[in-house]
């Protein structure tokens, strides 16, 4: 039951089998096999077995796994048995998109606040969130205890806000900006680029269509 | 020179030396270092060198590469020789965000349709980009030699949308819909999950908070 650093393809994999058994929870299954959990995240059955190996001897041979005490583990490997107070650091047409996201909430982020530059958002609230002033950023994130950030606003002022972000104390920052963010100690970094994925479909078509890399 | 199949892995770092590349050839630079590839890649300098050297012999010990001939390289690698045509289905607030995205046609994917439900969109433009109706999605497709395709429905009707659109002849799909759609030969899936990205945020927090897998 190490938490020891593991591979972002597998932290995905995991996310995927995590998201598979809180819907199986919710619908009050109790085991799942290793080939339900491989659908879902796009794998193996024996890359399933693989994985969850390494976290202690959840599942017996040809039971399958329990239902919620593997949830519960990944809830606690992913670091996420309580929510993560998030930001979304700019409120145009994506970060507002953002803001209407469910998922985030059942998935443990909890977005407490957004951050523009538009004097007619700002003081409003967009899907029940305040959206604040981005002069505002550094206390505003000390004082709502805010964690993480997404950020989403356009390439001139991204790596500056990051940088602001950073020494406010945000630990994790999601990019949707197409600008490069400098590594800074102590802060994770993740990047959406879509095109890079549409390169990604691309290149798969061009070489000959497998059916998807991961269909989640 | 060979196009076999490559990780994803490795097409996700080859699209960030592509990013990098066009970059740099926009600014007339002529070579370009491992290290400056490295760090638009959020890689290093070893890996850029290793994934280069399967495309053949580019660059010369200590001179770096041309950046010309290798951008025009990975544009052939990964696809891109061609504008592929693309639409976005669901044209809701992400949709609409995502028809706005203005890299889509700087990266070689022009979005020529959007479709959706709303009698109130359906006729109109939205960025410029007509909004048709999703019950002519099949023939619409078919018309305007549409490749593919951005998926922004909700949950409920998303699975059956995705088989329509392969049904049709799409060859792509980039799913941002909570759903895990179904594989279908012929058509290439790749999962934009925003949670799992936070979700990896979240690990590498916890366990230490490495300074970002990917800052792109």
């Amino acid at each position: 039951m190490s938490t020891r650093k593991i591979s972002d393809s597998m932290v995905r994999r995991l996310s995927g089998y995590l998201r598979q058994l809180r819907f199986l929870a919710a619908e009050g299954r109790r085991v799942v096999s290793s080939q339900e959990l491989a659908d879902e995240a796009a794998t193996t059955a024996a890359q399933v077995r693989k994985d969850l190996s390494q976290f202690g001897s959840f599942g017996q041979r040809g039971r399958g796994y329990p239902v919620v005490p593997l949830r519960d583990e990944l809830v606690r490997i992913l670091g996420l048995r309580r929510p993560w107070r998030a930001c979304v650091v700019g409120a145009g047409r994506l970060g507002t998109a953002l803001l209407g996201y469910e998922d985030f909430g059942k998935r443990g982020f909890e977005i407490v606040a957004a951050f523009d530059v538009d004097p007619e958002l700002i003081g409003k609230e967009v899907e029940g969130i305040p959206v604040l002033s981005i002069e505002d950023l550094e206390s505003e994130i000390r004082t709502r205890g805010i964690e993480l950030a997404v950020l989403t606003v356009p390439h001139g002022p991204a790596r500056r806000i990051a940088d602001r972000l950073a020494e406010a104390g945000v630990r994790g920052i999601l990019n949707f900006t197409p600008t490069r963010l400098r590594a800074r100690p102590g802060v994770s970094i993740r990047g959406m680029d879509i095109a890079v994925e549409l390169e990604g479909l691309s290149y798969r078509i061009v070489t000959g269509g497998e059916p998807g890399g991961n269909g989640a």
